[in-house]
C-alpha cells in the first residue's frame, strides 16, 4: 500500500491535482482525542496557496469535511476521512502536458510505471496529495500535544533560500510559532527572511525558481521512541521527508558536517540533570541507536528548486520525439516556506506512530 | 515488525553481537534463482573484521549457513533462512557496560526503552548486526545482476574520511569492482585513499575516530521502480542508509548542494538517445516524483565517527550517578570502509522490493 | 490498519451507519484497467436495502462517486477514493441504543473496548461499512473478469434460511447470475427458495429473525494463487468471510463433513485432462497446502439470526445496571439474502491481491 | 511475506522437512518476559512425533535452541530466534515423490506455483513447519498466562475422531491440561477417548486415514480484544487455523448449526455480574463484533483425514502422464492429537497480538 504512512497510526492519501477532490483516512487514531475540525483547517490554512505575494496564486479555499470517526467531539478510534474539494481547475492551461514530459518534474516517469497518467497539474505527483498529509498530521500533532509531562512541540521553519542562509547563531534556540508566521518565508530571523524574500521576487521576476533548506526541531520527546533495528527513529524520519516532493536530502544532529568531526569531539557525553539522564551537547540530535533519548531531535531537509519555470525547454514528448515546452501555469518559484507545514506533519505522523508503538511494544508488558 | 525491511523481498534480522549466532530470514526471494553459499560468503567476506591494519581485529571467521530454502542449488521461493555462529566472544572484556551508559552509544536509549539490555559489545546495536543485512543482500544483488537488459550493478565507495575528500573529477565515471577493492579504505581514487589511510592510522594512534561519506552509484535500473506517494524510490533509500548505524545523512543527486540552484541550472531537460527517453544531466540522482528514470541512482551517505575511542570520557551509570568510563575493547577507529558492502546490501535490498512491486502493481495486468 | 484488506490490492473502509458518508480508498489496483461507475453502482444496488419486501425498508440510494483515481475511463494506478453518502438518518430512532447495550450486538464491545461509541444504528459495526467493500470488490471482480484464459467468476447464493435447505442434488452446477437472481432470498433453487421466502415472512411476522448459509463458488482460477505458510488461500478466504458481520463458521471442499471420511474416501487422485492436470474429485474444494488447483474453489459461510429483533430482552446499560430493551427501527429478518453480493466482494478482493502477489513473487524473475 | 504471522507480536517460520532446520524467528515480544528454553522445549515435545503408538514412529528430538533476544532469563524486546535441527532424514525414502504428485497433498500446487520444489518429506507444506509455531506460540502462552487478572488460558482437546464424538454433556466444562493428556488422543471424556484410540489403530491397520474435530476454549481474556472491520479477534482466529495443514472449517460459538437458529433462540442476553456485564448464554462464542466481550472464546477446527495412505493409488507425474503410487513411509493415520498443541499455539499468537494492538491502540491515550 504505496499510499499509507505509518504501522499503527496510519494515513492512507488519496486524490489527483484537478481530481474532484483529495483526502486522506487516518486509521489508528486512539479514542477520546477531542478534535475540532478547525484545528484540521488551521494548518491546511497555513500551506494554502495564495496567502502571500511570494507563492501561486492558484486559489483554493481548501475547506477539510470531517466525514468519519469523530462523534460529539471525541474521535472514536474509527478510521477518521477527510476530504477537501479541489475547486481552482482550469484543466485547459495544462494541455501541453499531455503530449510532453516537463523537465524534472514526475511526468515522464509516472508514464513509464503506469503507463497512463492523468497529466493535469502533476495528477497524482503535484504538491496538492500534501493536504491529506496535512490534515491527518494535524491530529498527530493534536495527540503529540496532550501526552504527559508537557507534550511534544514540533517546529519547522526555513534557515536557507538558494544561497541565502540565516546565522548559525540565529538557529541556538527554539523558535516561536508567532516567529516563523512572521514572515512570508518562515525563517525566523528577520533580517535573514528579509533577504529570502527579495530573492525569491527577483527570480521569480525572471522566470526562475530556487530551492532551501528546513530544519525542524521537536521537543518534549521522552526518551524511548525509535523501533531497531529498521524502523529506528531517525530512518523513519528521513523516509518520511524523502517522501516529499521535491526533497533530496536528510540530515539528523550534525549531519553531512558530522562526517568531518573526530569521536572526542562528536561524541555527547552524558551528565545526569533535573534527575535525568541528559547529555552536555546534542551532536546526536536528539537519537542514539535509532532510539529517542530525551533531547531535542534536530533534523534538516533538502529542497531542489521548483521544476516548473517560466523559460522554454527542449524536452521529448509521449512519442519520443525531441520539442520544446514553454513553462506556463501558476506556480510558486519557491516552494520551499509553504512546505514548512508540511514538514510538521510528516514528522508528526512519525512521532504518533512511533510513540503508539513503543507503547505496545514495550510499556504494556508490566510483570 | 521492526527487524523485518522490504515488503515482498523481505529481510528479517536476529541476533546480538555476544549472543549465541546471528542471522536472517529472507521471505519473497524468487524461486528458481540460482544460489550457492559461496556468493553469498565473498560478500560477508567483504564486510568481516580483522581484513587490514585500520579496521578491529576482533577475529570472526563468520561462516555463513543456509539452514532453508534452497534446494539442488536454486531458491525454491521459500523463506531463505541463513546464520553465522558468533566466535571471537570476550564476555569479560564487557563488564563495564554492565553499569555505565558509553557516550553517543545506544546503551543508555535500549535501557530506557527496555529496561533491560544485553550490555555485551551493544548486543542488538552492535554492527555485527548487519551481518544478516549483508547476507540478504548477497541474494538481491545475484537477483538484481540477473534482471533483463544487462543487469543492475551497484557500487558504493569512500568519497571523504574526516576532512580529506576526494576530487570531483576522480569521481566522474562508474568506478570497477577492483578499483574499490584496491585500497582498505575503499576509495577509488589512489591518491585520496592513502591520505585517508594516514589519516586514520594517525586518529587511531591518539585513541581517536573518524567519519566519513560514502557515495553509492546505481546503473542498470529500468525506468518505473518506485512506489508513490510514501514508499518513493529515494524514501525507501534514505530509510534504508538511515537504518544503519551511525548514519547522519542522506542525499540524492544534488542533494544539499542543489538547494543552492536556480530551476534553470537543475533541471534535467529530456533528450531522445539511443531510442530511450534520457536526461542530459543528472541532478535528479535516478528518479524523478519518487520513481527510477533510468539513469544512474547517486546518493551519498554520512556516518558519524565511531563513538568508541580510547580516552576517558564522563558519563551517567544505570543508577542515574556521575561516573567515568575509560573506552576499551577492539574498533574501527573508522567505520565508514567496512560500511561500503552494507551499503550495497542496503541499495540492494531496495532495489530488489521494488523491482518486485513494480512487476505486481503495474506490469502484471495487460488487458 | 485494521481498516486495510489485502497486502497489494488493498481496500481501506471507513464511514459509521448515521455520520456524513461512507467509503473505501483502493490502493494498488493495475492501471489502465477500463472503469465505469455503473460498475461499481451495479454491485451497491445488489446490497441495497429496500429491494423486496423481505429485507429492510431502509431506504438508501446508496449513489457512488469516484473522487480519484480513475481518469478518461481507465484506472491510473493511484487510489480510487469512492464515497456513498448517508441519506435517510433517523438519529432520533436510536436514542435508546445510547445508553443500552443490544443483545449479540456490538455496543458492548466497542465500548468496553474504545470507550466510546457512535450508537446510532451501530456506527462502524453497522453492516452500511460493507458498502466499501462491496466497491472495492467490485474493481477487483472486473479485473478478475479480464485476465488471460477466460477470466475468473465468482457465484455465491443461498443454500440455507433457518432449517430450509437446497437439496444436494440443486447443488451440483454452477449457477448462473440469473438464477440466483431470480428470487428475493438469492436460491438458485426456485422451490427451496420459495420455502425460505415463506419462512422469513412468517419470523418476520413474530418480530424474529433467522439465519442461513451462504456457498460460494470460484471458477477459471488458475494454479498457483495462495502463499503459503500462513497466507494460504483458504486463509485468507475464512479471514475474509470471519471478517463479515454475523458470520459464525466457514469451510472449504468438505468442510466438517469432511472430518468424517477416510483418506481413501477424501483423497482428489490426480488424472491428465485436456491437458492440464486434474482432479477426479473435489474434495479439496480448489486448494491443496493453501494453493489452488485448478479446480472449481467452493466454500460455504455459517449466518447467524439477526441480532436485532422486535421483542423486549433484558440486558444491562453503560453505567452496569440490568434494564430492557425493545427492539425498534428497520431491519432484515435475515441479513443472509444481502449477504450475497458481500461475499462475492470479499472472495474477489481476496483472489485479486493473491493473484497480483503471485505475480510478483513467483512468475517474476524469469532467468 | 506470507511466513510471517501477527502484527505486533509476530512469528516467521522457514524451513523444510529434510532440510538441515526448522526454526522460527519472533519479533514484537515485550521485554522482561521471564523466559527459559524448557518452557518452549514442553510445548515442542507435546507435538513431537513418536510420542505414542498411534503416531508416526518417525523419531525426532527436536531439541530447541534460543539464538537471541534472550538474555539472562528474560527476553530483551529484541528478535527471539529459535532453531530445531532435523534428525531422522531419509531422503532415500522419498524418491518416488520427486516425479509423482501425491493425492490431495501440496506437491502439485507447490510445483505448479514455483517451478521448483524440495519433494522430500513435504519440503515446506510438511507438518514438520508447524514446529516454529508452536515455538513462538510457547512465547505467546507465556505472555498471556502472565497478565492481569488471572491470566489467559488455552485449552485445545478432540472431540471427534472419524464418526466417534465425545458427547455434548462431557464438552460442559473447561477440561484441565491433564484430563486433555491423559490419552493419547487428546480427548477430555476417557470412553470415547478409548473408542476414538480403536478406530485409529483399526484404520491404520487397512492403510487408511482418518480426520477429526478440535474444540478450542480460552478464558481469562479480557473484554477489547479485536480490531474491525478486518482484524475482527475471529477473523484472525480463522485465519490461523485455516493455515493449519489439513485444516477444512472453523466455527465459533453456535457455528453452523447457530444458522439453524431464530434470533430469540440466539441472542445472549447481557446481566451484571460480579461487578461486569456478562452474558448468560455464550453463543456468540466470546466475541462480538469482532471484539472480545470477556465471555470464553470458544471455536472449533476441522481437519480432513491424512492424505498419505498406504495404498495404491492413480495419479499424474511431473511431465503430466497418468502413473499409479504405492503410498510408504512413516505417517500420521490421524494428525489430530498432535495438531493439539498446535491449534494452541496459534490461538495464543492471535491472542498475544492482539492483546499488544488494543494496548496500543486504545489504552494508551489517557487525557
Amino acid at each position: 500500500m504505496p499510499n499509507t504512512f505509518g504501522k499503527i497510526f496510519s494515513v492512507t492519501t488519496w486524490g489527483e491535482s484537478h481530481g474532484p477532490a483529495v483526502g486522506v483516512v487516518v486509521d489508528g487514531c486512539p479514542p477520546r482525542l477531542p478534535l475540532e475540525v478547525a484545528e484540521i483547517q488551521s494548518e491546511l490554512d497555513r500551506r494554502r496557496p495564495g496567502q502571500s505575494d511570494i507563492v501561486t496564486p492558484r486559489k483554493e479555499e481548501d475547506r477539510v469535511e470531517i466525514l468519519s470517526g469523530v462523534f460529539e467531539g471525541r474521535t472514536t478510534g474509527t478510521p477518521i476521512s477527510m476530504l477537501v474539494r479541489n475547486a481552482d481547475q482550469r484543466p485547459g492551461a495544462y494541455d501541453e502536458m499531455r503530449d510532453k514530459f516537463r523537465p524534472s518534474h514526475a511526468d515522464y516517469t509516472y508514464q513509464a510505471k503506469f503507463g497512463v497518467r492523468d497529466h493535469r497539474g502533476g495528477g497524482r505527483s503535484s504538491a496538492r496529495e500534501t493536504i491529506g498529509r496535512v490534515a491527518g498530521g494535524a491530529i498527530a500533532k493534536k495527540l503529540l500535544a496532550g501526552l504527559a509531562g508537557g507534550g511534544v512541540e514540533i517546529r519547522a521553519f526555513l534557515t536557507q533560500v538558494h544561497d541565502i542562509a540565516a546565522p548559525l547563531s540565529a538557529l541556538e534556540r527554539f523558535p516561536t510559532l508567532a516567529e516563523v508566521e512572521a514572515t512570508a518565508v518562515r525563517c525566523p530571523h528577520p533580517e535573514t527572511a528579509a533577504r529570502m524574500i527579495d530573492r525569491i521576487k527577483a527570480v521569480r521576476a525572471e522566470g526562475d525558481s530556487v530551492g532551501g533548506v528546513i530544519e525542524c526541531r521537536i521537543r518534549g520527546v521522552p526518551p524511548g521512541l525509535g523501533e531497531p533495528v529498521f524502523d529506528r527513529l531517525e530512518a523513519d524520519l528521513a523516509k518520511a521527508m524523502l517522501s516529499l516532493p521535491a526533497t533530496k536530502g536528510f540530515e539528523i544532529g550534525s549531519g553531512f558536517a558530522g562526517a568531518q568531526l573526530r569521536g572526542s569531539e562528536h561524541n555527547d557525553v552524558f551528565e545526569p540533570r533535573d534527575g535525568r539522564v541528559r547529555t552536555v551537547t546534542n551532536r546526536s540530535g536528539g537519537t542514539q541507536g535509532g532510539i529517542s533519548n530525551g533531547e531535542e531531535i534536530v533534523f534538516r531537509v533538502a529542497f531542489k528548486p521548483t521544476a516548473t519555470i517560466l523559460r522554454p525547454q527542449t524536452t521529448v514528448d509521449v512519442h519520443g520525439a525531441a520539442t520544446e515546452l514553454i513553462g506556463r501555469g501558476r506556480h510558486d518559484p519557491c516552494v520551499v516556506p509553504r512546505a514548512v507545514p508540511i514538514v510538521e506533519a510528516m514528522a508528526a505522523l512519525v512521532l504518533a506512530d512511533h510513540w503508539m508503538r513503543h507503547h505496545a511494544q514495550t510499556k504494556s508488558f508490566e510483570i
